[in-house]
């Protein structure tokens, strides 16, 4: 639905949080500096309906007015993040509820419960008040829900609310309560359960040790709430707004909803692009070390940031936005360094790279009030233009022009997957994403741009399948992968197929229904604390380590491709090959290297060995390649500089081979 | 009651998590793997009582007969541990409550208040209805109660009934408010007390810091709780199942009740061991260090594993039974690596080298749901064998003919001083078990067997007596001791009589009333953190170094064997010997050691000073030598496998002088 | 109020914690000891009026009789920080709420919440009649309020009364919602209010991320609580007992009221000094580190009590007393070591150099019972001396004449620029304490003596102003520090001048109002997190690195003392001086000690580079010189002893040059 020739800039921006007399001045500073988008109205509820049933358009109408007027594009927000102080001292039981089981209380945002039925009727009409006022105003061009579902852990609510909904969703999926306790398993310890009243939600148990079953169907209600929710107001908003997008801003690695399904109803996805503080949160959930912490602190590393954007990208399969890319340093994380000169820039270019087609910077002017008066933006509280708007100021946009990201290489992601894995991780540094991550890392090492699907969703247009950590499958689904098997080549992951669709292990053990095409049975896993690694066998007969988590295999119709030395699992199995299959059961660095780089020239996408901190990205057919460093480098006869890129197209400048 | 001329081995199994036509094959393979006992009906009552009052048996009378059938010992269990959903929806009362005052909810187990009236009687219910249709099977040859009473931190509960359970507890053992007060010092702080009704439970209150003495008295309440719930169930089954033992299976190093007191009526006690999770716990607690985490990752250090079995055969003073043994990885720790090939058959070994008449893996097949899927069995998920079942399968069991451990040093463990001690450390680095386990170990490394006793038990039969952290002593307990040093040496650890019963200091200073057995008074204690040592000489002039902990004394009426040299200790002694009983003050493994094995040579009992990782325990007068370490070793003539043991015999192979 | 030509000392005893027949004998020794004051009845309500409304006085007319007839001068406290059982029976809601929104229990001290208008009743009621019995006893000299205000993190309350109190106090402070909006920014997150109702405390909100001005307003009100309970106390005791003073025991580094409006009402404050477990503490609050911690585990670190001796007696500007000196081991660290020898003879010296009259001991004889049996005394538990009663006993008094401290240095220091600093860190390492701690730490290395004085007091005294951390300026304080700068010089340390009154930022960025005087404008700031540095020029060219925290500016009106070097701030000024204005972006030690020196010759108040453990303190004529370290130093001529120092008199022993 947007049809720029190339990368378009915006910026996110709250007239409400200036006086008037700014605004036009603002507008104009900001079409001068080449932006086309601003987002406005996000959280405003309180302006927009100062008390029940009393609205004030004035202001909006006025400031879209302003905007309009400069030549920029309004892109709206309905303004549900943030419900008005009345209507919580109204309803009070709209409040979502703590793991402790306390309301959180009024003063900050998202202090909404997505269970809650009154609040759902406060979002329907709020949104219905908005589009019909604005829907169809010609500056108007699209419309961001909410902002970013469950900041503050808010998707998974403990509240009376949520219990009744649960106990309904668990009675719509099973019928019966035998049925739930056969999908379960609950004849464990005794937790079945002969009446629907008894089921409560998964907190509180005695030493926080909740079936993975009950809290696998827990996250699965609580991801269907966000998607309702989500639904209601895109629903209204098309109704009332046609031909505008909609769109919602989700968060980096944001695990506790659905993202497919949440995104089914949108018309493209967004997210918001933080990469000096999801570096350090990375960080923090031992996905990093403090080695990298420190070398890519003031530019995030690539692969995170590289990695949300081909999720959001996948997940409605169309570019994305960036709703909010940050251009100065952030307030949230434990450190918040300034972003390196060119960092700005850089972010800007991998985006697009990866298929964004805006980028719109948070936000115009620093806030000087409340929570985030830390937090930078393209203006300094005192108003002059703060480092991130002499970088935008910089950028030459003709040299992103729109065109598809054209990848080779589908990585699969599942979220009810992340679920169950990460309910029983079995050691303390290992777990869903930094296990995904280890592929998703090592193929861009290697040069190669990756999609990031669904595994249920149409795969026949990749040259190769590598699914991480796919731990959850169906009959179906192994239906399907073997499909696709039988096409290109297919690379799995440690604890590939271990569960079933309730969480239970497969009675027939791992691979389940996969293990006709896998070729190999489970023996042991091994959870190696730090200190302790597990030596294996490479390729090329060089022998690799395994950290964090080691799987060992018995092939049954299958060819052995590497296998342990010493220790528990000698002579295993580390990795098997069944035809276009292959399981890699080693947490290895080395080994996932060695494999993905043969199936790499086997299916003729030629990977690069790049070195640390360069990364090439291909969009249509022009070449961003990177330089995350803070050093100039030398690599294939281009000069990269510190914190910069160089784009190169097909005519003038080839990729060197 | 148990009669078998060596080793027997069990197996914790579920029929009810599996279908029936599971149940004829896993009780023949059983008992082709050499099985004698199989533990059933553990946390069944949702199936024994599927609804109030509804009994169903039909599957358990069936399942007892095909164990039967097979030849196999059935050892039953009171379902307690996890009463059922419609139990607590009668009775949410019954639900524990945290130390946050919260009620512990449903979903997983020990979802039970000991204090409950209501859950008592269900209790006696449950047990005297089991009891009456199985007490007199002829396959049932014994009773576990409940299962690892204590788990998930459900001994102590803050709930309504505990507080009243509590105050009545305190009316009859004070009698008066007043004495009370003067037991508990309320004078300070002005916490008297005027009327029963001001009691409140020890949590919650400022600063997190309520008066040990409170704390005291709540430990013993909550422990008498156990020991009387234990009493009701173990008094059924006696009425209704005579001839059968009855025990019970506790957690290593669990400390929350006095496990004396609650063996006092059971037959014998049992333990459920799990060698690497309990190394990665006790690495949590402080207990450990980070290079011993990884160094014993795969077995499990040999005197953690050692001092339960010690301890548990302690509190009967009667052969164990190990009820639930590792037989691979567990899923509780926060990494849990596989064991060692040889770690089964050498845990098995030494738990018959240390009194356990019978040992019991845990499980027979992985559970495919719920909790523990990550747990191994003796079966893997897919039901083929896994590692553990194949070193069952390899042990001979008549090398480990029955017999006596007949320790000649008895180590004194009582749990009101574990209690008082901890409850003000005055140090993040010493605790009540880092004491004690200091004097185990130094014990174990030097190759003798200990055994743990009660410090009021009859130690007449021993040569030397070790009490490392007896912290609190009456005037009975010192007369007692008083007796004991009369005949055998006695060895004091630091802080020994500090206390009064009531867990005030004593008025005339450490050492209370055993001032005059000891022939020295405290000086000062030290508090040493990370980073410092205070040094001190050793009997033979080379100097030693105390950390975590120092306390100097003044000579009355003995000899100094130690002194502080520099620091503010310096001069004092570090260890005193007035006749038979020494007095250790100082941390320091360096002292501990000199002190211990002079005296045991002067007892006769031939200190060996072992390699590290090698222990020698003895049963009967069958020796086993045991190599804890990943490399073979040759000690004293024998060539000891890597992770493995040589039973040495009287005749065929003396141990080497 | 004290004549006393030199030094003099006492201690805290409770009579009531021993049996009668001590007393006399206790009192004797003290006297024996040199000891002039005697704190007592401090927590003894339970004693006064064991039930409502019934008094017992006798044992404290004897107790004070007793005193008294020893020639002690008693110092009588009010009980409040002990309010009894019964009185809690009575009104539950008295109790003090924590953050998790929960009553905190009585069962230890401070369990009452000073918003409570019921127990305001009943402090007036206590504090009157004991005043009224004792006010004019002739061995009464003054009395102490309470003890130690906010113990337990008890200042804070969040209860229904504290909520209620928060409303009134903000309808007083603003008038209007729409007001208090405007203040505190609330179109923020649309969290405007439209009635007072709505207004909730500061805890559970979302992410407990609430708005910085909502928090500062929170701990403003929770400070005047406290000051409006001081202020009644107070004025009761003024009535009562007409001649003597009152002062009340502060807690150091204690920061949740403000210090100098609790002290206004006072004759002089005092504090309890407890150097070994502050040092613990100030490692756990990341000013120290592992290193320092060892370093100074037996003494503390000289600054640390020094900056807090500053501190107290900058609250009226008057000598202080040591209410409570640490003499032996504390019980309440991580770590709780012994002091060194010559420890507590060494801060008693630094007491009297930093302003203290009096130095009075904790507690006499170590006790036997409750939550401080681990705590040390003069006495040991056996009631023999222990190190610290012979330490005192050595000490001369006479060397520690009378006199001011003659401070030509102040630094500035003020609780409302400390909470919101500390609201919004934007760094893990950095705080209003780390950053204030930097500058006091090289004054006094440099040897000269320091005021911390509130910024808005009189700075006409002074030759030299810091402030390292004054980040709320109002335009008055701005006007204010600009005529002292046309006096004096004046150096500013970060975020100086970045807040408002209500805690937002400056519309026209920092510096704000103190934009003009110090001739620079915020540029950058940054959050270095460990393993980052940023370069930057030294005075004479060579470099220095900042860690934690820098910030940049351009000059307006000024000159460059020192610019970054590379990284994001390259170029950007880190020291601007306009005329006697300097102002430090950057957390240098380096630079900052240049400035200081430099600043310092400037003034003639000849800095001297002291040893590691060296330091200089000043009263009258008279000079301590100390030695903070283990080992004998020679410095200047003089031979130090370790944890020792010498009194240097202007006649005998000139400070050589």
């Amino acid at each position: 639905m947007i049809q720029n020739a190339h990368l378009a800039l915006g910026v996110c921006d709250y007239p409400e949080h200036v006086p008037r007399n700014r605004w036009a001045s603002y507008a104009a500073q900001q079409r001068a500096l080449g932006l086309s988008y601003v987002r406005i109205a996000e959280f405003a509820w309180s302006r927009m309906e100062p008390r029940p049933g009393e609205y004030d358009w004035a202001w909006l109408d006025e400031a879209i007015e302003v905007y309009a007027a400069a030549g920029l594009n309004v892109v709206l927000c309905t303004p549900t993040a943030a419900p008005p102080a009345w209507l919580v001292q109204q309803h009070p039981d709209i409040l979502p509820h703590s793991a402790g089981g306390c309301p959180k209380q009024f003063g900050a945002r998202r202090h909404y419960d997505f269970c809650s039925p009154v609040f759902r009727e406060h979002s329907a009409r709020i949104t219905r008040v908005m589009a019909e006022r604005y829907g169809q105003h010609p500056a108007v061009v699209g419309w961001q829900t909410d902002n970013e579902f469950g900041w503050g852990d808010t998707t998974h609510s403990y509240s009376p609310a949520a219990a009744a909904g649960f106990r309904a969703w668990l009675q719509a999926r099973y019928g019966t309560p035998e049925a739930l306790n056969e999908a379960w398993g609950n004849v464990f310890w005794s937790m079945e359960y002969t009446d629907w009243a008894q089921i409560g939600l998964p907190n509180g148990v005695v030493a926080s040790d909740p079936s993975p079953s009950h809290l696998l169907d827990f996250f699965r209600f609580s991801s269907d709430m966000v998607v309702e929710f989500q639904e209601a107001q895109v629903a209204t908003l098309r109704e009332c707004s046609p031909g505008r997008w909609v769109t919602h801003n989700y968060m980096g690695f944001f695990s506790a909803f659905d993202h497919y399904k949440a995104s089914a109803c949108l018309d493209f996805a967004s997210w918001d692009s933080y990469p000096t503080g999801t570096l350090e949160a990375l960080h923090e959930w031992g996905l990093g070390s403090e080695d990298l912490a420190v070398r890519y602190a003031r530019t995030g590393h690539p692969d995170v940031t590289g990695f949300n954007h081909d999720l959001y990208r996948g997940v409605t399969g169309r570019p994305l936005w960036v709703m909010e890319q940050q251009c100065g340093q952030v307030n949230w994380a434990p450190y918040n360094p300034l972003p390196a000169d060119g960092a700005v820039q850089l972010w800007t270019a991998q985006a697009w790279a990866h298929g964004a087609d805006v980028v719109s910077y948070f936000r115009w002017r620093a806030a000087t009030m409340a929570q985030e008066v830390m937090h930078s933006g393209l203006l300094r509280h005192d108003e002059t233009p703060d480092r991130g708007h002499t970088e935008v100021q910089g950028l030459d946009l003709s040299q992103f022009p729109a065109g598809d990201v054209n990848a080779r290489v589908a990585l699969l992601h599942d979220y009810e997957s992340l679920w169950i894995y990460n309910a029983q991780k079995q050691s303390a540094e290992i777990n869903y994403w930094a296990q995904t991550f280890l592929y998703y890392r090592t193929l861009r090492s290697l040069g190669v741009d990756v999609d990031i699907v669904h595994p249920d969703g149409d795969l026949s247009g990749y040259a190769l399948v590598v699914a991480p950590a796919l731990t959850l499958v169906t009959p179906e689904r192994a239906a399907h992968l073997g499909e696709v098997a039988q096409r290109v080549p297919v690379v799995f992951g440690p604890r590939t197929a271990f569960r079933t669709p309730s969480g239970r292990a497969h009675e027939d053990g791992q691979f389940g229904p996969l293990s006709g095409l896998v070729g190999a049975r489970l023996l042991n896993y091994d959870s190696l604390r730090p200190g302790m690694a597990q030596r294996l066998t490479g390729l090329d007969g060089s022998p690799h380590e395994a950290a964090r988590w080691a799987e060992g295999y018995r092939v049954q119709d299958g060819a052995v491709l590497s296998q342990y030395i010493g220790g528990p699992l000698d002579g295993q199995a580390a990795a098997v090959r069944r035809g276009n299959v292959t399981v890699i059961g080693a947490h290895s660095e080395g080994l996932v290297r060695e494999v993905l780089t043969a199936l790499l020239e086997g299916v003729g996408l030629s990977p690069v060995f790049l070195p640390e901190g360069v990364r090439l990205s291909k969009r249509g057919d022009v070449t961003l390649v990177q330089n995350w460093t803070a050093s100039p480098i030398r690599w294939n006869g281009l000069d990269l500089p510190p914190v910069g890129f160089q784009v190169l197209t097909p005519v003038a400048e080839p990729l060197p081979a």
